[in-house]
């Protein structure tokens, strides 16, 4: 099977290129998922804390029945009538605090965030976009030029600028939270009068209220909702990419912005959205999809076809019908407290930070907490592999363990988790 | 069932918004499709000639059988290796002259065109486009600004030329082929000097070498061949949207570029490459994409998972076991025959135009074949839509039926589509 793999991988580098990104030293040729579980081509299983995707487990039985049915009876572009459609964009509509909205379908994160940035520029008449100064929001052109979280070959655009999203428990500085977050709108208003003194006006603030490609760092209350008020305040549009975070991941409620005391202009989202179906989506006041439909005809021919709709129909049912917002909390509790003890026990081991089901864990020099290690994360990446463990890393130093459980994770699923980061890091420290 | 339409059409606008594109005076909702036919909420059947995304036929069963199997064992993004995603790319390399190819894959021809601009900026350090004066990549940002055949909010951009498509049948003005393929070798050319001139450079020219949007203008022997070494010349990169006019639909070749005499440096392709699942992507020389990725560690999520992969080599599969080019041919000849006979009974038909499955047919005013008529294409869509036959329009003035029936079509289809545009035809001339 060795042999197997290692020929995969060379034919892998040719039809692919050499450089499409895989995972691990030695990747892994997964072959089977199922629920929190996914199997390699050994028959070795792993348990899967990092893909987000999957977000109600790989193959749930209620969301591939869906998808099955429904591929078999019609697959076909929104320019006809659906119920499937129709019924789905309802749902989801109902689930953000924007009313009345309209919900526009995409296939993936990056058009959503495109067609935000297109409707958000179209509706100010500004051109102006603010971001984080660590944060990914796409692929396509635009949104590469825009990304801050890693070199892309597009440079960042004269049209937007980057704050500097604080991570307290590194940048507090003695400060309160109310002195970071005012520190961080008075960096907002510096960036808006920037980009209205270039004469680009602001169009649009576009970040993910959670922070996920910063690190995860501890919310700081009011840092969100006085940034989106400036954004406001000076005639843009306040866009939340919950690509990453929502649908229910911080436990607390469907989408993270909700948990930062503050209303959205445009909410976008993906990955999770149909378990791994391509389907992704924009909701903005209806009045706003109104507009730029009649100018721009958008239409996007996979997006929200039947198939998409019954996908994401079937994600919304199995989150209600299995309690898996409770549950998400109550399991990242318990996690939560378990890596607290195992914060105790190894000094590489220096902060560990959640939002429900999204961990952030800080790797760093065992005698010195301030000091992150991305060497030895990626160690603790690769052995958590070994020990059947699936786990990513992010962060400004490439130094915090990304941890993404699915939403049905158990208890022992928990546990076990634990004992593995337990084992881990004894051996890598 | 009429009321429960209106109700749904009614739910709709309030989901979607108002302006979300929907064919038909009376929008249709259909609720199941069965190889080239599809069937509305009051059981009526049409024969679908418009849809080119189900490829194959609706709901083809060896397609659903491999969505179904592939979707209940894994799904999931391609940083871990798996056998589809590498036969698959393997497969479809094989079908383009780039030797070493690799593939890049999306979830959308919007994707795919996306990359292969940011490829070609990359690869030629240049910044300036060159499209069709009437053509359509997209639905980003950058596209829709390069967007020529309808308004778009986005300004055309100062980076790019639109060079004009001629119509041999409506622009020949006593020319020859080789006069009309040289003249648009010097509009290409003069871009070029253009786009110099104004500091950009040429990165590349993108274009559906179908002209498909443009109408399907008659195909000018060497105009692609001519335009394509013309940028090649100067620097600058080739790229073929093949999203409408691929995998075999001319019936002649797998790509419509392969019967202009050319090679490719990429080739995009979307809509019918999962007859239904989204996915889309670039082909392009290996060297190419592995500098790219290097530089631009590009990413997409759910662009060529397992599922994806094994939609599209269903499709291939299909394809080939039913000789499915073989029978474009034949059957588009079958059409264009009747199509020929129709015209000299029916005065509106001026002009009749095919690239196998699809076909242009330019509707004039019935003494003057020389001046288009948008307004009686319409009532012949809607007509056909009565007559059970779904169908559409395209072209500068909206005056060409656009017909792309599927690659599964028989001689009795085409009967049964040749009788009801005689039918049509004669009761709204």
């Amino acid at each position: 099977m060795a042999d197997q793999s290692t020929d995969l991988l060379t034919r892998r580098h040719d039809a692919l290129g050499n450089a499409s990104p895989l995972f691990y030293d030695r990747p892994l040729e997964l072959v089977r998922g199922e629920g929190v579980w996914v199997f390699d081509a050994d028959g070795n299983r792993y348990l899967d804390c990092y893909n987000n995707v999957p977000h109600v487990g790989h193959c749930h039985p209620h969301v591939v029945a869906a998808v099955t049915e429904q591929i078999a009876k019609l697959n076909l572009n929104t320019r006809y009538l659906h119920e499937n459609v129709v019924a789905y964009a309802e749902r989801l509509s109902d689930t953000v605090e924007i009313d009345p909205a309209a919900v526009m379908f995409t296939c993936t994160g990056t058009e959503a965030n495109e067609v935000a940035l297109r409707m958000a520029a179209f509706h100010t008449g500004a051109r102006g976009v603010i971001v984080s100064d660590f944060s990914y929001h796409g692929n396509s052109r635009q949104l590469a030029a825009l990304t801050s979280c890693f070199e892309t070959p597009e440079p960042f655009p004269a049209w937007a600028r980057a704050v500097r999203v604080p991570d307290p428990w590194r940048d507090r500085d003695g400060r309160s939270d109310a002195e970071i977050a005012d520190a961080f709108e008075a960096d907002v208003k510096e960036a808006i009068a920037s980009l209205d003194e270039a004469g680009f006006g602001i169009s649009a603030m576009l970040i993910d209220p959670s922070f996920a490609n910063e690190g995860l760092p501890e919310m700081v209350p009011g840092l969100v909702a006085k940034a989106a008020n400036a954004v406001r305040a000076a005639g843009g549009i306040v866009i939340f990419d919950e690509v990453q975070s929502g649908f229910g991941r911080t436990g607390q409620a469907m989408w993270s912005h909700q948990l930062c005391g503050v209303k959205p202009d445009i909410v976008t989202m993906g990955k999770p959205m149909g378990n791994g179906f391509p389907i992704g989506g924009a909701i903005a006041p209806r009045a706003m999809v109104d507009k730029f439909e009649e100018r721009s005809n958008y239409f996007n021919t996979f997006g929200g076809n039947p198939v998409a709709a019954a996908a994401g129909s079937a994600v919304l049912d199995v989150i209600e019908n299995e309690s898996l917002m409770q549950r998400a909390a109550d399991t990242s509790q318990h996690i939560v407290d378990g890596l607290e003890q195992l914060k105790a026990r190894h000094g590489i081991l220096g902060n560990v930070r959640s939002r429900g089901m999204f961990f952030g864990l800080d790797i760093v020099k065992p005698d010195d907490a301030q000091t992150p290690d991305g060497a030895m994360a990626k160690r603790v990446v690769e052995g958590m592999k070994n020990a059947g463990v699936l786990l990513g890393r992010i962060g400004r130093d490439d130094n915090v363990l990304k941890l993404r459980p699915m939403m049905v994770f158990t208890k022992e699923n928990a546990d076990f988790l634990l004992e593995r980061i337990d084992q881990v890091l004894g051996e890598v420290a």
